[in-house]
């Protein structure tokens, strides 16, 4: 099976394509950074469309999708930017876990799977 | 590959079928929300043979699983429950960390990929 | 597609192996119990290094990554391991939560999904 990476830096690929599968890294809010849980996932959400459509896939197409927030009290707000956004009918897999990430101003980080 | 989704409602589907590959969603113990977490886990893998078995699986052929325990203080008691029930010979990849989950009622979470 | 095994005890084993795809458990330092975090790391990778080379695969085949970190103020230690571990330009997507794992002794703990 073919294995292709897209935007690799020292530490890690945010795109890895393994024949028709396409895992992503875990995304966090690089444009929103300190914002609200909801405008952070929505920032994380437009990030995921812009690399699922780098490795030829789209949102209808995901797998399997692990939510880590760093405070569950944020569930509902990241569910309903979540909620309007997922595909209808193609919603994915999906586990969210309360989970301290690696900077504080990133309350929401998504990791991916996705067919292509 | 084949892309098929099975009780898929506005968030998630809790079956998701790429190809040979099967992604559940993170489950819970809907059937006994508020008791031990041993309970929990015995409803949980119930709960995982039932979809299994929908995707034309079974749990000889589960590949990994992810645990998240609210409170690493029930390993044991859900341990219990898992060597009981895991395929001899066949047991999967594991990983079993603490997080706190969405709703208070469930102490313990499990991700499941599976072949079929 | 095939369905491989190995290291298999009566909960899991560290190596399944699917098709083109190995699923690791997730690896603690098992010879580095107690130590510090970078040190714990430096054996995770070493375990890593041998169980992908036992599937037929090797680090520069990783795809997917996921470290848990029992406390992220090990971030930058746990990191300068990592970056110079990684295979320069195959680099897999990553992520890293924190969160508290089954034993004490234990602070970091990876599970990896590569191709072979």
């Amino acid at each position: 099976m073919t294995l292709e990476r897209k935007h690799t830096n020292q530490r890690m690929s945010q795109i890895v394509i393994h024949g028709d599968t396409v895992y992503l890294a875990g995304q966090v809010a690089q444009d929103a950074a300190g914002e609200p849980s909801g405008a952070q996932m929505k920032n994380i959400l437009e990030r995921i469309d812009g690399f699922l459509g780098e490795a030829g896939s789209d949102k209808s197409k995901i797998l399997s999708v692990t939510i880590w927030l760093a405070d569950m009290r944020d569930f509902d707000a990241i569910n309903e930017v979540w909620d309007a956004w997922v595909a209808p009918g193609n919603q994915p897999a999906r586990a969210c876990v309360e989970a301290k990430l690696a900077f504080t101003k990133f309350t929401v980080e998504v990791g991916v799977i996705a067919a292509r």
